[in-house]
């Protein structure tokens, strides 16, 4: 969980929340800089998602646990479906926000933290990235056989990742060789998260291949079954569990 | 001048030439980060622009000097007004994409570098924010005092400042305070500009209220005779030469 001078996330959010429009700055560990997407993506309406996030939740079902839940975006739309939502997420400011949103259940807790004492979920959200914050493949092995253990027998995560293959950046491809020389996944991305005075710890944000993603997934109990994809490097995958 | 790995500035705007969408982020010595304003400001067209900059260009004429001429957007608009400007920026690769979008004159050089070499200006653009590039007020009044003697005998200076006592903003009310502490003027921001891994050296941006920047044209053989103001912090003054 994040303490309050490390809450950029959470900040950002609020003062969004309150009427502040700007954006969050990503720093990676070898000093690339950029602009987040800008707050106002954590505060979309359905009406405004991309079409593969509008996709993605004709699969969410039941009893729903929202990974990194944000400004609450898709729990609150799937609460006023009816579904019955627990949104976590390690920036308690963020928590806060949805809750001021109107999302009934909503706990600071990191993702590392879950566990069946929580509920027995049938679906689970990671979107927007939100595979990502398994942090690496071994702790994501782990976390999985977690919610393997959290989930009904016809549970599903909808995980959304961004193949970190698909780009002609030179500072990307350059921080991928990096990694690897490291023995780290290409994709193991080192960042903080900057808004104004407020900077989180540094943390691994883990971006997958579908390749990569099956190399993980097998032995966890869960597989892929459906990726949403309609362009670029971001996709969504339906991830089901295996027959035993 | 910037070195290329400095060309924070320059590679934001030949990227956003080229195509790429994304924003220059803002670091200040205190670790206050913020996104700037966005990189389309620097391209937008006449139409687009702030009320205000459209009525700044009226008081243009004759030969222009226009420093830190950024994308050109100034620059351009009056060349095609059919007035003779010469833009200057620090910023080589700034340079580079004014001569891209057509800019007959564009000098990669930075406002210390200015002399009666350059040539004789009737009017001297110094818009968004860019009353700031003085950086400090004694280098303001040096500075002016050399303008003085670079241009005609009706020469202008149309300049934009940035009332840094119109804020609320508890990091920068402390940061005015840690400023006064150590004897510089409160607005007198130490930042600099990131984009991916370019990141330019530190340098000063001095923000100023119409009083203080009264007390800095004082003695310069400059006064400001209009402002234009609608709204808010930011103001442009038209600087014009007092009788002697």
């Amino acid at each position: 969980m994040l303490k309050d001078k490390q809450d950029a996330f959470g900040h950002g959010m609020l003062d969004y929340y309150n009427g502040t429009r700007t954006a969050l700055v990503i720093e990676r560990d070898d000093g690339y800089f950029e602009p987040d997407v800008g707050l106002q993506q954590y505060f979309a309406e359905y009406r405004d998602w991309h079409p593969d996030e509008r996709k993605a939740m004709r699969y969410a079902r039941g009893r729903v646990l929202d990974i990194g839940c944000g400004a609450g975006k898709h729990s609150l739309y799937l609460q006023q479906k009816g579904l019955d939502v627990v949104g976590i997420d390690s920036s308690p400011l963020a928590v806060e926000v949805c809750r001021l949103r109107g999302l009934k259940d909503a706990r600071a807790m990191s993702v590392t933290q879950i566990s069946p004492r929580l509920s027995i979920f049938d679906t689970v959200l990671m979107l927007g990235n939100n595979f990502g914050l398994f942090g690496n493949p071994d702790r994501a092995r782990r976390l999985l056989r977690r919610l393997h253990g959290m989930t009904s027998r016809r549970g599903r995560i909808i995980a959304q990742s961004n193949d970190p293959y698909r780009t002609s950046s030179p500072d990307h491809l350059e921080y991928h060789e990096r990694n690897r020389q490291k023995g780290r996944a290409a994709g193991q991305i080192r960042l903080r998260v900057r808004y104004r005075k407020y900077v989180t710890p540094w943390w691994d944000l883990l971006l997958v291949s579908k390749e990569e993603m099956a190399d993980i997934l097998d032995g966890t109990g869960w597989r892929a079954n459906v990726f949403i994809d309609a362009e670029g490097a971001p996709y969504i995958a339906i991830l089901e569990k295996t027959r035993r």
